[in-house]
């Protein structure tokens, strides 16, 4: 078998071969006591990584299901106001159409957010607000701390979207008010892909909604989590279980300071290999709006195809992502999520830089020695 | 590490190596040829074992998810009929209450269930039926033929939970009429928790709801199906896939009128070596309901704590199952789903045999030999 692609996008990630191994033993009963410290463990370190103190399941399903799980159970027949500057901003807000009356509080993708208008919202009785943190779409990261203090200041909930910063980057989840934040597995918790993990305040499970679906259905979770050994209510992905167990364990030994330490440096030096070579970063920041520190959003420079650069990308055995939706060939998007480090975003570039002269593009400087100078 | 016990329950099941190892590998891209082709690989053998003609999709979730996803998309706001006769019955009657206008048509877990009444329910314009083909709480095998002819009768839809009957015993999804038929990857396919698959009939996409959850938002699994490569819509659990692939290609190999074959000759020998010591069969049968032939369910005979008996079989590295619910201390259940076959069947019912001894039960006959003489 050839040897799978090294995947640097914005998830799904490399996956350690210690935790792809916590896969291949054999079927254990999730309904006994060894399921029940898995999931302990999972639940014990997702906290720490979360930074919260309010309750916290994992769910056998993506984070799109975890997002619906949030907007579900706690935003159903409510005013939803959802903040959108991204795709998965957007997703948000069409699984929110779905169960409230939800607003779209938008900018154009990768461009910031506007408070005042979330401010306007609220004053306007939204009780739920929807945030993705870090939206991989655009590259960008959102200012989930000031929106969850504002959402606070109004007494709405506050439903943020961890899913590809959490483990990978600061999250401070009950500091910042989120009432459920949200974790997928594929992302900077370095796991396979399948599973997801949402917390939920007290202040949420007040406002519980009386009619939930079933597989989704939090109070569920909740109850079954309470049992001894711990639970979840329906069949769990008990292979993916163990899998993330591992990767936890493995957070907990790098150390959660650490990581994000790791994360920052390999971004910055994604977006300093950018510079050098003179190209524009897409997203627009500005003083609470920042660059993301999990994926690099890149414009692709005039005259480059997209598709032709990415695929000799590819032919060195590495895969980086393009532009979504409206997007598409206008944006090239490299992950530095998980377990990766400085030798996966080195071969990363020196690839890149090479499609990038094969493409047509004239290098102005030297990006992989930019590169070099950050994680040196 | 210890070594695992054996898992004789009515799932999850022990899982071949080939399987397990499947999920080893380093991770892909879920939006890429070779998952494509996996995805399309289960489609493609999991339709012959459906018995089926009719699309079929893959969900990242447990059977209960694919129960609700047939529910919500093919049930909101119909009238009903639920078929009652044990725990999964009363799961699907509990899904259909969040949905629709439900009724339950209930007879005593493990006792036939009344077709005239449901015949009543279509009469009085039932839209849609759901049937648990195999229960697997009480060791009963529902007429899904006669349930799914009688609603084809009265042009209601049919949702058949072959949980635990596809790819272990006979299922014809469009002979019987089943216009959604699921099954759960944990259970007679052998391959590990976290999985399930359904099947959709013309029939039900012309009647699918207008307003749908989102992530079992079946017409987008349709959409995303159709894309080249073949794509779900959100992210899969993509170790599960790879497992499950290899669990199909296995009962490929195998032959499904092999594997239906063996799976009768295991529970024919748990039940002779049940009435061969002198206890009594669970399930009351009849013409049209049998016994199944994926799990058998027995009474715990007078004065033998099930508690201890079971501790006792488990001591020794075999875990069956108890009673569920208000049958918790009153019968046992073994399961005989999947990759097992003589041998472990065998070492089951000498355990069984002998902790029935030690619980102080006086055996009749020699279960173990009575067992031999079916698997011989």
């Amino acid at each position: 078998m050839e040897r799978e692609p090294l995947l640097m996008l914005p998830g799904p990630v490399p996956v350690p071969e210690r935790v792809r191994l916590a896969m291949a033993r054999q079927a254990i009963n999730h309904r006994g006591k060894e399921f029940g410290e898995v999931y302990a463990d999972c639940v014990r370190i997702l906290k720490q990584v979360f930074g919260t103190g309010n309750e916290l399941f994992v769910i056998s399903g993506s984070g799109t299901a975890a997002m619906e799980a949030a907007v579900a159970n706690f935003g159903k027949d409510k005013k939803i106001a959802c903040l959108v500057n991204g795709k998965f901003g957007e997703r948000l807000y069409k699984i929110s159409q779905r169960y409230g009356d939800a607003t779209a509080i938008e900018s154009q993708w990768g461009t910031p957010l506007s408070l005042e208008s979330l401010e306007a919202a609220l004053e306007d009785g939204a009780g739920v607000v929807t945030l993705v943190h870090n939206e991989t779409s655009a590259g960008i990261k959102n200012p989930a701390k000031e929106v969850g203090r504002l959402a606070r200041k109004y007494d709405a909930l506050f439903l943020m979207d961890g899913i590809t910063s959490i483990g990978g980057d600061e999250v401070k989840a009950d500091d910042w008010c989120a009432d459920c934040a949200i974790v997928g597995s594929q992302k900077c918790l370095a796991a396979p892909a399948g599973l997801s993990a949402i917390s939920v305040s007290e202040h949420a499970w007040e406002r519980i909604s009386k009619t939930r679906p079933f597989y989704l259905d939090l109070m569920s979770y909740r109850k079954n989590a309470q049992n001894t050994p711990m639970e979840t209510p329906y069949t769990p992905a008990v292979p993916l279980f163990l899998a993330l167990r591992e990767a936890c364990l493995i957070i907990e030994e790098e150390g959660i300071e650490k990581r994000i330490e790791r994360h920052k440096r390999l971004s910055l030096s994604v977006r300093s290999a950018a510079v050098a070579w003179g190209l524009s970063l897409f997203p627009t920041i500005d003083s609470t709006h920042t660059y993301s520190n999990t994926v690099t959003a890149v414009n692709v420079p005039e005259g480059v195809k997209d598709s032709e650069f990415k695929g000799i990308v590819k032919k060195m055995g590495i895969e980086i992502a393009g532009g979504q939706d409206h997007l598409k060939g206008k944006i090239f998007r490299i992950g530095t999520m998980g377990a990766v480090n400085a030798p996966e975003v080195l071969a990363t570039l020196a690839a890149v830089g090479h499609a990038l002269k094969k493409s047509g593009f004239e290098i102005k400087g030297d990006g992989v020695e930019a590169a070099c100078e950050v994680l040196s």
